[in-house]
């Protein structure tokens, strides 16, 4: 049993969690995507994030998708376990982390807005986990509301060393990268892992400021392997064949939709449901999507449906 | 087994989920807070409210909350269900309607906007659930960022008959109740049960524009049950003797732990705890809580402690 | 010419802007109200802020009015400067200063979020304006949705010498004073002037925790000045006598109407007129509002109308 | 002097307003920008939007780039006339439309939520400005935070005939076009023109979608007038060369100061200098889009600089 820690790089899949048209889990087609997450090189796997719908899952079948997840693969396994009271938080924390997860991700209640309030937050979780949960903070203003700045994460940093990785969703967010590399440079803090999220749309940049790789569920994890594994011009040449789908699939709300429409014509989900209330494409975005598709293989063969 | 509908009149309480100082439920404060609240005369209950602190709750917790209250006493018992997904919320309606519960009450999700989001997602959740489950509309726009029009809120009645309750919270609220009274009257829309909350801050006037009542958790429920049965200057009296408590109470973040200090000090509550992360009262503000209770009691000295 | 400063105390009535029905200043009557103010004892002024309708004023209308005001009366004057770019601020802020304004105040741009933001916007806006100017903060997070937390002042307060009172509108407040007296009392920031808003509604308490006064538009300023000399049960009973009209007024949207119809009753505004676009009082709500005066008059016989 | 209206098709391009660095206004780089808008071949021109920092100029500024403007070319020039009362922005209508331009531009106040309060804005303010004013609604709720439905839309076509005109910035806003062409078709509506926004980050689908054109500021509008002309593969070979540099410019904040650097580059401003406060480019950020650009001249050798 591996555990995420400061220095952790790669690129680490959102898993989405299948449902069968019904509504009920589709553990066969998660366990066909956990093998395809590992045979295409990921470093890791997230699961239980707002990608996998987690909110929407009972907390019986929360803990049942995390131990399908961590009962099929070697890789490590970041659990989402975002909850309102500590005591449910701490539930679900010690059933993944005794299954041997590699971590938990928390996301930010959308009631806070200060820096002592942020810190105070993590600091208090991270006491109600205890010391040994390495923790993932996530960074995304555009869903949660919260704005977390370079100095809160600065405090968090270094008063609390169960937190280990930041997933950076900022938008914009280059120069929090850059920042946080200097703080740390400059012995203002320690390091932590950061893994850049925003479904790919700028880890062109990201890797060249300084970030250690990706967290996210962009439907062709062989491009976000790529990216992070090249360098220099290679690497723009395939982002850019990659970015007009990255673009289209990065829009609030629809995304998930098309990320589980891909990865169904990729034989990969046997349904392209979603637990209701859902949003699902309509027939001319299925027909964009396509379109968007047939564009990239003529760039990326490996694309090809 | 009695339903509330579209002519519910009266004080529904909001009952507080009382714990024990080491965040375990305390079923015994719960029932004793039950008959106290039969007591002193209240039409209705409410519990898994916000102040119920029902997101920190499990989902057996939730049951088993529910349970005991409707196990208590022959009050109608309305039980907030809200969730991400309809699935869960589902599963806890049928387990508390057939139990007899009284009907349920659904928060909108903090990301509807427009008039079409907010009737569409309570239409929804009304099939979801099924037309024989009795629907109450939380109006909290300072807690939820949504804001619910007459427009749509008379959609809403037209369209979906087994909402029949609006918890009206919004601020200021008084020319809504009076909108919607006149589009009642002019045919536009069929009755609805208005019953206003925000801890009674705009009870004594919410009354003479048509409202049927109050369902909030203000510590003093003889209060509500007053100001809803006097009127004219005999209301005024009284409520005003309660306006600076009320006030206090009101505050956002702090004021449920006002509600409980005071039902602790009024003895229904073993301990004024509640679960982290969780806003306790300082010391000064305990001793302005007791102050205003001790210049209260001059004036209603049925609120003696 | 006297300016604010760290230790200014007391009650400074903001000022709304008068105007005839089709929209023209009343500067007639603003000057009767400027006498009005002064002959109740008030130790300042505020124009031009959200209550003054500022926002819909033209440049030069804004100069007009802070000159009209400023020539009437030696009370110590606080112009609102607020302005998108700081060279609309600085000109505004020249005209009025040279006239003998004795500070400036300054809303935050909405978009303000993290402590560094808040503090570097404060910074910059000094500079912008001179170390001769003294600033008001305004925190005001209902209306601005800037979130003003005790660090981010305490490090305005440490860094920018001419920030020289607080406009203190935060809801909850009352903790926030404290821990800015106890913040002062540790060292560990100079002293700031702290006024408040909110219409008053916590002044019973703000005064007991710490403030220096009030900084608010409540159309019976005698009520302010009074809550701010007495003390103990004296200041309650008075206070209490007035809360359910200062709750009235202090409803989001509807608060300036039923400031300008009282001060209309009082002969003070010759019209209780807006600039367009204009929230004006139903005819219910006018009915509510005399009825809150009728009885107000029963326990504090000044207010008679 | 020609009129925008419902049928206006094209591209136009929104004008930055150029500063020297010292912040005066810089005529002579605004006269050499129209210019070059014409010889590109745009369609029109809109200032005095968020991207002219409309809101950092005086109202005296504002009327004097607008006529600057509207004296240097015979293209049809919306301008930007938002302002929180209507008798400020009927002044500067008055002051434009009489010098020739083409309409007016008007954002929703920040406060507006529901669909009556954004349909009875723009009715008032369209009152306020007169029936021989054509109005442009901008609908961009990351900026405004005020989210435009489809019916609300709707009922300003039917209602408002002085509206001709969508600036279209939602996010996600394809279903948006669709939905209100499809209204159109089934005679729910009058045609509104779509002009596209977003910095052209969907434009490539948005004109299949049926919008009528862009109206954005990219920094070369040369793009926007080809994606608007082209079809099919030679639509998207385009749009796609330079979606690595739009999307680069699209983030919040910091797009201004990437737009002002790259026309800097081509000559067409003096300084990228913004007025106070204000966000300039680090090093880095320079660097990048520098990278940027040169990629892009690989694959459209008009854009070398």
């Amino acid at each position: 049993m591996s555990l995420i820690n400061r220095s952790t790089r790669g690129v680490y899949a959102i898993v989405p969690t299948p449902f069968h048209p019904d509504g009920r889990l589709d553990l066969d087609s998660l366990r066909r995507l956990v093998d395809f997450y590992a045979a295409v090189g990921v470093d890791g796997l997230t699961v239980l994030g707002q990608t996998g719908e987690a909110p929407k899952l009972t907390q019986d079948e929360s803990v049942e998708i995390a131990w399908a997840v961590l009962d099929r693969t070697d890789l490590p396994v970041v659990v989402g376990v975002s909850a309102p009271g500590f005591g449910t938080m701490r539930t679900l924390t010690d059933q993944v982390m005794t299954r041997g997860a590699a971590g938990v991700m928390i996301a930010p209640p959308t009631t806070l807005r200060t820096d002592d309030q942020i810190v105070g937050y993590y600091t208090q979780a991270a006491t109600a986990l205890g010391p040994d949960v390495p923790i993932v903070v996530q960074d995304h203003p555009l869903t949660f509301s919260v704005v977390m700045s370079v100095p809160a994460l600065r405090r968090i940093a270094c008063e609390t060393p169960s937190v280990v990785m930041l997933k950076h969703e900022d938008w914009p967010g280059l120069e929090k990268i850059s920042a946080l590399r200097a703080a740390e440079e400059n012995g203002e803090m320690p390091r932590l892992s950061i893994m850049c999220g925003n479904g790919g749309l700028f880890l062109d940049f990201e890797m060249a400021r300084g970030a250690d790789g990706a967290m996210t569920g962009y439907c062709f994890p062989e491009l976000l392997v790529d990216v992070v594994r090249l360098t220099g011009d290679e690497r723009h040449e395939l982002f850019d064949a990659h970015l007009p789908l990255i673009r289209y699939e990065q829009q609030p709300g629809v995304g998930l939709a098309v990320r589980k429409h891909v990865l169904h014509r990729r034989g990969l989900l046997r349904s392209d449901a979603q637990r209701k209330p859902e949003r699902t494409l309509t027939r001319t975005e299925r027909d964009e999507v396509d379109l968007l598709l047939e564009r990239l293989a003529r760039r990326d063969t490996r694309t090809w449906l």
